[in-house]
């Protein structure tokens, strides 16, 4: 009968220290939502400079934020009101949760075990060596880490990578394809939302060699606006995004690199684009290619099933239905749609994630717990 | 250390048998999502052929759904949601809960101790009596059993009541302000939630009697979409909303003699007007009044303080906030915000619930909370 | 100092007399609204039973309609004023245009040249016919006469084709891809709102035959909630379409064998989408294809430039910008962006238009034109 | 048969000069788009450092821009649609209006007539002098002229005016109210938007003093986003604004000061609140008042119809309508909705305007006809 009743598996003593650098953009908020739920670890904000103390930077609770990551926030009674609405209105945590000044001595100092950055590249390829060092395990939300080369990064980045060395060591965190690989690494790359959402629907198809790549698989995604960035700008001003539609990055997003490595693709073999939808949050990509052989709608469930076997974030919509981001967000979930053409041969494969979830906080904690060798939906359903 | 673990506060004995009738409206709907998860109860859906079995109605899931109300919904790799997922799609319900179809013997055959209506007035007003003769407590979203007279009713819903006799034992399930009564009462009339916001912003001022009546109250209030409910017409189509606002009902909504009842006051007293937002819920109401004697804005929260003393669900802002809607949506809160005049003498209340929860279905479980002598945030933070 | 007084400019000897039936969906009343102000003809409103008189659908200023279209209609003070708004309410006609009740004697008796159809294909299918027999030339918006035999009418649209015969000589609306055709059609088919961005979009690379045809051609399409149309549904409702973002009618789409008539294409080597965007109005579509040899993006552009010699409509985006509805909605606009991969093979074409302009009512007004013989933009610009 | 020519009614002679400083925001955007088409001017737009020059404000197309107030705008074949989007894309003007330098003597050696000045206050105290002492005429859109006293400048804005000694000569210009001595001033203060709505609702029911003025008078106004002017912050980010709705300024928002100038009132006696609406443009203000004498609301409506007699762009809705600010967007009309209480004595107002127009551009349009001599309409319906 026991619900939520995690206490049950994560004895006291197993508590888990962890700190989380970069809590004011959208996906550190998300994130330390979820990680002052989680019944295995001891959170502590720690405050970067850079990442933080910016005038417009220090709001823990942007988009929907904790009312939307947990809508039943505590209160208790109009004292207590006050000050969570008076947090609220300046712009100071609205958390619970110790706030303790970046230094690489806290990491040692407050002997955690893991830490998030959910900072820019530039500030996580200079946190996280020295998180690393002090012994600890760390999960990158940045791109800093999920290339292979410092080629690479610099010319998806347009700048130095200031620690080529890591890139070998880092993993990069999907779990529905690298648990092992995930549970015994000390530096996670936590892929993109984009690239969240174009694996999980090609992956099956490409590990099972049913794509004809000749062909060209195309890959047309939309993103809710919170995926753009907490930093107000004419792009995301509400008058300039209402009522509107737009494209941007065609073929060239950053993004793309993460999913060439990841899916083993050329970059000719492989078109993307995303745009901007008029939404809060969610990102619903659509997946075009061509099938070596014919196939049937059934059979191309069946190739996903058995992929995604034991997969508790992975949904298959039935035939029939309708994919929409409605039914993802707030959640970890990556819903998948397939339809295949009259010739058996085009097969269209929609993903639906949350952007802010899926495609960051979530799948950062689906990470950790999957780090701390517990059961992977901890926290997460 | 234990989160969410209400298993300790409630034995498994002491599990309560409800039945929720009318689970496929908005309301309806967001109850059944909470009642799923509310750790001191055991619920049964119940089936009306009136209020669920139109083919267009029969969707559980309705308004960001479970998904606002619990984001984290419980997946179980592909198999499990495909089942979700074409549940979602087919209009079946979506959750784990039994159904039983309705009957007045259902109520005593599955002993039910209380059953919760979320149906339209006359709906309910049949089927809440079979519940009270069969010994079960009600607990009524509707405005059925809300006025005190039959002939309130008439005017204000243009029908006759079918059981005046009840109007008199009904009681107004605003906790705040009655939970003694709430606690032993067999009927709860659950508050509207135009009300709800009216009521939670004004009463402690009438209470103390610190208003010029003489000069009018005045309430403008602004709702969300969900507010008009889930049946499709022409009012609630995306193209006639989006980018629109508009004033119905101006003067003479049939929330308005709740409002009047419950503060006590004359119909010539009170201006209110009900608005619709191009959003998907909320409510934020403007209180304009006159005060008897010049107050500060101290003065002002004090009195609020010392009459919501131990309200878990109200919340002050502090001064220099600005109310919005955002973070009451998705809680069970009511946020309140005063200004004072330059001259010490008008006040503006605004208040903030989500009309979905706090206006309807999660002040029906606050309810229950008090009438089950338990926790009245049991559920719902 | 007459203002938009063009009957000075075109003599009344040269009035065309027009009628429209259909003026109460959304296309029908943009159309309602160009023909208004259209200096060259005179207009009549039929009114069909089944098209028009339903009580929810008589309402002619739907999707901001004419303010939309027309941002400076007429008032002439409050007297006035009244008798506008009184219509809005009531949802009668706010034009100023005289309303006959549609039977074929109408066409003759009112001397019409040209009748629109802005009704369903049933409809369409049983009054073009009777226009054409009494000697005037029609212009229908619907599905009815697009397609190419009754065969393929059965497969997409579900149901029997009335008048096969005039299928053959209905011609395809698209001016700028058959302004000769249409100069001297009896029965012009408006294209649909899909088609009209895909067509635009891959025609000039098809006639040229730059494209690899064996690779397949992706369009995923988005378009705003009036493409939709106006009947109230719950897949309309404010509550379901805000905030998300759905796909629907993959790779079946009944607008997709248009696509590959006008184009020349197979099914097989044609997939297309189309999504559903929270806005208003406007369609995005991205189209991905392979080119047949290597390519800049300027000898890419310029192939569009050459294609799309003196097309009025037609704009086209130059590198490094972004392609966005809020550009072309409320106009009759088709833009055009072009991106080319770093191989020089990929290509995505990205085209928007209104679509209840471009898509709808502002390309029949510009049919109308080609067909008098007069400027294509007359009324448009 | 030439469209758009008003140069042929409006002999070159009476073109009248005008220069627009300030076209970058949402007002002089709107008001660029505006005097482009109106038939008795020719514009100058010109270029001021402080107001149009920063990289990120030089956009005068924003607010759904030209496409809003006028979707018919010219291209001419790709080669031109190049240029125009090219111009979107960078940010440099779309029109085909003259730009010159701002200087003083350019008012001189251009000889404009009128110069309008969409510029914060600071710029349009400095500018408005140089434009009058050069014997041209003044419109400023800016709240620099609208109050009456250093004093109450000093205090609602802030800061010290620059110029106190115009403040006397300025003429408050809603024409509704002034037609006379907006004729022949020299400097017209366009007021703002809110009050705007305020004034036209309740000055018929002061003039004839029908107001209890002892209960008080209440204003709750709501506005689109575009009010809050076109910067990019946290406030106007789309993630923070979409679904959700706030107050600001509650009772002391820096419009107050001309509402009472204008209407006679006396601070105690008028509670104004701004609300922020989640659309693009339009205000809704609803006017809560006690009569001195009970009317019906025939009388009501009476009254409204006698004061504004004439007035072309009021509108009054009959009874039994709702009003919504769909119906006033993108046009000049201020529409007024009335509903009085079952005691005869409460009355609600309820004024819509579109911000951006009849808040903004259109009215300074409207005073430069009165100005002119010439119908009030041109240019706007």
């Amino acid at each position: 009968m026991a619900m939520h009743n995690y206490s049950k598996h994560v004895s006291p003593a197993r508590k888990h220290r962890v700190g989380l650098l970069g809590y004011t953009g959208y996906s550190g908020a998300e994130l330390a939502g979820l990680l002052e739920r989680h019944p295995a670890v001891t959170v502590f904000l720690l405050n970067h400079r850079k990442a933080d103390n910016s005038s417009r930077e220090d709001r823990p609770v942007p988009c929907g934020g904790r009312a939307q990551s947990d809508p039943r926030q505590a209160g208790t009674g109009p004292l207590r009101g006050e000050e969570e609405l008076r947090k609220e209105g300046t712009g100071q945590q609205a958390y619970k949760l110790p706030c303790l000044p970046w230094s690489p001595a806290a990491v040692s100092e407050n002997e955690l075990e893991f830490v998030f950055t959910a900072t820019p590249p530039e500030v996580s390829m200079e946190v996280v060596p020295e998180v690393l060092v002090r012994g600890a395990r760390a999960i990158d939300l940045s791109g800093a880490f999920r290339l292979s080369s410092a080629e690479q990064y610099r010319r998806w980045y347009g700048s130095e990578h200031l620690r080529p060395d890591l890139l070998g060591e880092a993993v990069y965190g999907l779990p529905e394809l690298s648990r092992e690989s995930i549970r015994t690494a000390c530096l996670v790359a936590n892929p993109g939302c984009y690239p969240t959402a174009a694996i999980c629907a090609l992956w099956p198809l490409l590990e099972q060699d049913w794509i004809d790549r000749t062909a060209g698989i195309v890959c047309d995604s939309k993103s809710g606006v919170s995926g753009a960035g907490k930093t107000p700008s004419p792009k995301t001003h509400f008058v300039a995004v209402s009522g509107n539609f737009s494209a941007y990055a065609v073929l060239n997003h950053r993004h793309v690199p993460e999913m060439l490595n990841c899916l083993g693709l050329e970059e000719s073999e492989f078109s993307f684009t995303a745009q901007l939808l008029p939404i809060k949050r969610g990102i619903l990509a659509a997946h075009y290619l061509r099938l070596k052989r014919r196939s049937t709608l059934e059979e191309v469930l069946e190739l996903y099933r058995a992929a995604y076997q034991g997969a508790r974030f992975i949904r298959l919509y039935p035939p029939g239905s309708h994919p929409q981001l409605r039914l993802v967000n707030g959640t970890n979930f990556c819903d998948i749609h397939c339809s295949v053409g009259s010739d058996g041969k085009r097969l269209v494969v929609i993903s639906c994630i949350d952007n802010l979830v899926k495609g960051a906080a979530g799948q950062a904690v689906q990470n950790l717990n999957v780090m701390l060798g517990i059961d992977e939906t901890t926290g997460l359903l």
